[in-house]
């Protein structure tokens, strides 16, 4: 049998016994099992849902000390974050708790039938949707809570009548162990069945590929790296029968700041900024990687505030040694890609320091490595010689979850094709503040064009995260039974 | 430099001069110039989309009659046919003409900013949408007017902002060409860029696959067979920057009928069914190819009516002579794996006859082969021994565009295990009539799981196509200036 052992954030030694991987038998099992749930939940109602979502919610909560405790020791993230973490987590699982008591994946349009020949006529349609079926939810190794067991992939799949399996993330073994310890728990106090929510953990092909693979599964949902996800990406589209795959991937959440405001606010942005650069070691997905600046001298200024700023910042351990490591590769790349070091200091064995560093625009256009996430407390500032050539760079840059444009409260020419530029490359627009911190709310997009999401039209975060989960289905004159169901699967 | 060569589709001979290739260097120069015409049209306002689709549907009716009879003869669809999908297609370039008007495009969800911190506070929210760029729109042999040069894909594109190159179908090369010149009066009538609408024309790599590689390009939209479609949307998941591709692939529309109803009215069911097999010989991607029937003495009567009703019908020529030679090699491909022939003729030369087979449900659920796509003027009958294995026939099937039910007018456990069966693997399901004919309206859905549709959350077909090209964008902390613009693009 393979084991898996769970590690110190902070000291990389050994924390707990090892556990036991999931074997290839145990995949088809969950996957199996899921398929077998999918019926009756594909059916349930929305209260049967929402009771679902809010008892998770409220052992998440119950298990508070223990599950914040636990976390801490094997990310490193902090108990005031990972409490913010649990909070946020609980208030995913009751949104779509409300989501689907209000019935939203049952919404319908009627289409009644209009007299006459085509193109005008036709019969009378309804349009509405059906649960995808089990979800191959794959856990992210920076929101232990949020994007992990009990996270919004796994709140979303289940509001929109989809059983999941959750493949846990190996940064936060003991946790998702203890997580699913939870949700078993509330399965078996509401009567539902065990295989609505399925668990495995391990490494290699024989776990998660296997999973994606699976006949019984029928979408994918996955945070992490580009090239994680990329690779289960085409398993998905390897299949006999390809299926959806939602790949929230990398991101370097360019940020464009236009001189006048930083001559304005230089010291309290660059204050800003860097907390932003060194939120949770940098490891947010939508850490501001890439601060693009028009040369001039509040510019330099603010790249001078930045440098202070962030030389007194002290971020903690990384996730895991992996991470650690990969981040200082990053910077030796970067480096040698030719960016100019601003603030670049040996950290110490338990945590990083921040990295800043300087480009030209032509360069960072021209050269690809200058271009990729480096996940950890860094950012890379790019110097254009104009507006026109801070929209090349984000051009450049293609697809990113999120853009904030600094200083375009005017209309003016530039300012419209700023925001024009960032538009077309983003999920997300900001135009104050930093783009850490993604709102669970209603009109959030989590997700932008490649490499940021493999599906660019979806959300991971945000109301809108359910529509992944549900296809639309056209039905022709439908009889009785099936309208009275009101949009709900039979 | 290539030439292309349009041929009669009844008779094989000539039709007209050779007509040039588009070279490389024309597809990158329309890529470009659909990317340059992009800013303008994605800030258009509904009034302006509106009068261009209108203008285009109105230079349709005024060409109507050389537009029919010049499809006449490369398609042999017959005028009665290609009249009505004229109607169908000017319809439809009017009724996204309403969509870009109303504003749909333009829709966005205010979510105003909540006090407190997160994750019940959150800053000023509105998601809105912005069009994907040029579109990459591969025309159908089968529709030459409906999803060809101006068909849904280009309507729906353009109804949401983005550019068009259209890639001309072999299978009528003069009519595109035609088509295409009212496109350039249009335009230059409207005074609008020529590069908003482009056109290529030629086989091979050097032409479509090209296009959809080319940077500029941000979405494919093809309709067509799975190989040619699959082969595609690996090129464009290949891009070092993927883009979305639509492709509405193959389809066997299983048609379960249940005995009780059989009994009642077999008869005109067969006569019905067998003018759907055989409407425009088959050359539908909706048509029934698959007849699912439990085994009972109505459905013996009802095999014995549609085998005389289907002799009675007279197919007319196919699309073109390569398509014949495929239906005849795809008959004999079935036969070969087992299927029993009921009516099996040979054909004129001019036109194939129609075919009809049987095969028991296991055999079916065994062989991939009896699962394929037969394109013309033929079906396979199922026999079931029961509703379950029934389902289990719909289950192997997969993915279609419709699964058609007819006796399922109770909600007796059967007839709910089967929509339920039906609803898992359709875009649609119809309870009467038959699945050639899909309605332009509101609440069409003309996709589903592979093959059937390589996304198969979306729709070519109806209102919900235009969503295929508009990405969600979520604003934060939005200036005035860029709210003002109420969801139009700046």
């Amino acid at each position: 049998m393979k084991t898996l052992q769970s590690i110190q954030a902070r000291t990389g030694a050994a924390l707990g016994a090892p556990l036991l991987a999931t074997t290839s038998q145990q995949v088809d099992a969950a996957a199996t099992a899921a398929a077998h749930a999918f019926e009756g939940w594909a059916a349930s109602t929305g209260e049967i849902r929402g009771n679902l979502l809010r008892g998770l919610a409220s052992a998440l909560e119950a298990d508070r000390d223990g599950l914040v405790s636990l976390a801490d020791e094997e990310t490193g993230l902090g108990p005031v974050r990972l409490n913010g973490e649990l909070d946020r987590t609980a208030f995913q699982l009751r949104r779509f708790a409300d989501i689907a008591e209000k019935g939203l994946a049952f919404d319908r349009l009627d289409d009644p039938a209009v007299a006459g020949p085509p193109p005008g006529g036709h019969p009378a349609m309804v349009r509405q949707r059906v649960p995808l079926g089990p979800v191959a939810m794959f856990s992210a190794s920076n929101f232990p809570f949020a994007f992990s067991v009990l996270g919004g992939d796994t709140a979303s799949a289940l509001a929109a009548g989809c059983p999941v399996v959750i493949k846990a993330h190996s940064g936060h073994l003991l946790l998702s162990n203890r997580v699913f310890g939870l949700v078993r728990a509330v399965l078996s106090a509401q009567k539902l069945p065990a295989g609505l929510i399925g668990f495995i953990q391990g490494g290699g092909t024989d776990v998660g590929v296997r999973l994606v693979q699976h006949p019984a599964m029928a979408a994918g949902a996955f945070t992490g790296s580009t090239r994680g996800g990329a690779a289960l990406q085409a398993v998905a589209n390897a299949r006999p029968r390809p299926i959806p795959f939602y790949g929230e991937l990398g991101s370097i959440n360019p940020v464009v700041a236009m001189p006048a405001l930083l001559a304005e606010k230089g010291p309290e942005l660059a204050t800003l900024m860097a907390g932003s650069i060194s939120l949770g070691c940098g490891q947010f997905c939508t850490s501001p990687g890439v601060i693009v600046l028009i040369k001039d001298a509040a510019s330099d200024a603010f790249v001078s505030y930045l440098t202070t700023a962030l030389a007194a910042q002290s971020p903690h351990a990384m996730l895991t040694p992996g991470m650690r490591q990969a981040f200082e590769a990053g910077v030796a790349h970067m480096l040698a890609a030719g960016a100019k070091p601003l603030l670049h200091e040996a950290g110490k064995p338990e945590a990083p320091r921040p990295f800043l560093a300087e480009v030209d625009a032509p360069n960072f256009i021209a050269k690809a490595e200058l271009r990729e996430e480096l996940f950890g407390p860094s950012s890379l500032i790019v110097r254009a010689a104009s507006v026109r050539e801070a929209i090349e760079v984000l051009s450049a840059v293609g697809g990113s979850l999120t853009v904030t444009l600094w200083g375009v409260d005017a209309p003016t020419a530039d300012n419209q094709a700023l925001v024009r530029a960032a538009m077309a490359i983003a999920g997300r627009v900001l135009f104050t503040g930093v783009p850490t911190g993604v709102a669970v709310t209603a009109a959030q997009q989590h997700g932008g064009p490649w490499p940021s999401s493999t599906q660019p039209m979806t959300t991971s975060v945000g109301d809108a995260a359910m529509e992944r989960f549900l296809r639309p289905v056209a039905l022709q004159d439908a009889p009785a039974w099936l309208l009275a169901r009101n949009g709900r699967p039979c």
